[in-house]
């Protein structure tokens, strides 16, 4: 006999998610989930993001990270509302940390929430967080070849951000190929060009964005 | 009550970490496990430890990725054997995948085996391999503050290498503050900075290594 340990932890997990989807829904708030590797630039993305989108939609944060909350007080510091997760060992975010987070926000008063996950190209893929899409970003240092080793998170992310894109010219990154994989791993997913932190390409990624931000809003 | 589904899975390996380790230190074979997150650089990092090692010790490496033989294949176009292990999956190596590895391998020829752990800055902490030391890389574009964020994986590792250093002035890497906090959470590990595609700062981490390798050897 063999005991599958995982599927309880997953049904579980999915059955919180349809909770949180459903309270969403109603507050007719979207929300991403934003995955990376340690150090790809989650952080400085949502920043960026926040400056593009904060005229016209009120964005709260939700940050995963092991340990420390210096994430959550770049947020906050930028006028946002954040709330910290410290998952103490755990190396991804779950349905009911999502749940204990949205207790502390105003869900009536918010457009956005942009769910940082825990640095790691493995194991969020697995967990629903009752998230409208998920986004994974992959930076310009990190190689090309990460679509052959980590298939699975570009499979099922709904856009690629392609960070610390002006340090092309810095490393033996092949656009071309890593484009090509990509495409060919995931026909829909568009991929972003952009340099967070000088807010560089930035305007296309919240188009597409305000496009499903929108999308929630008339229901469709 | 409460069942913990982890501690059976965390036992079995140790046990199998065991059964490993006593063959490593039989045959001599010093065995390092190199963690750290996708694209720092581990396999750069190999390659080069390699050059500065082959003359002296016969060397083989175990790749540990999710999917794809991409690593496996350079370090075999570099004459080293090498044994690709695919998690199909799973977000780090376990004792079990090793001692199938290692079957593939001719243990008594050996005196240094590389094992390159899945992409990944939590999970791989908490699987002992049987290896003789934990070595990490951090790669400066990942971020000084990254030793805040994944504190267990600085506190194991048995050295750090701070591999694309070269690239420090790309980037808003604070070098003294990144010291000072690895130092607080390990006072034993070194920070070897290095530029591993330039071969540069390498010997110092080479020497160490050596240093480790000659203790298994006389059996201090």
């Amino acid at each position: 006999m063999e005991i599958d340990i995982k599927k309880p932890i997953l049904d579980r997990n999915d059955r919180l998610a349809q909770d949180n989807r459903a309270l969403f829904d109603e507050k007719g708030v979207f929300v991403l989930d934003l995955m990376a590797s340690p150090g790809a630039g989650k952080t400085s993305t949502i920043l960026a993001t926040i400056d593009a989108l904060r005229d016209r939609y009120n964005i709260a944060v939700i940050e995963g990270d092991i340990a420390s909350k210096v994430d959550a007080e770049k947020i906050s510091a930028h006028g946002i509302p954040a709330v910290q997760i410290n998952t103490g060992g755990a190396c991804h975010l779950e349905s009911d940390m999502i749940q204990r987070a949205i207790a502390a926000l105003d869900m009536d008063a918010l457009d956005l929430i942009i769910i940082e996950n825990v640095g790691n190209l493995v194991c969020p893929t697995e967990f629903n967080l009752g998230e409208h899409a998920k986004v994974m970003i992959l930076s310009v240092p990190e190689g090309h070849d990460k679509p052959y080793k980590y298939p699975n998170i570009f499979q099922i992310a709904e856009a690629v951000i392609l960070n610390k894109y002006d340090t092309l010219s810095v490393f033996d990154f092949n656009e071309e190929e890593f484009r090509s994989v990509v495409t060919s791993l995931n026909h829909e997913a568009p991929v972003f060009a952009i340099s967070a932190t000088k807010g560089e390409g930035v305007d296309a990624w919240a188009e597409w964005l305000t496009d499903r931000i929108e999308a929630l809003k008339s229901g469709s």
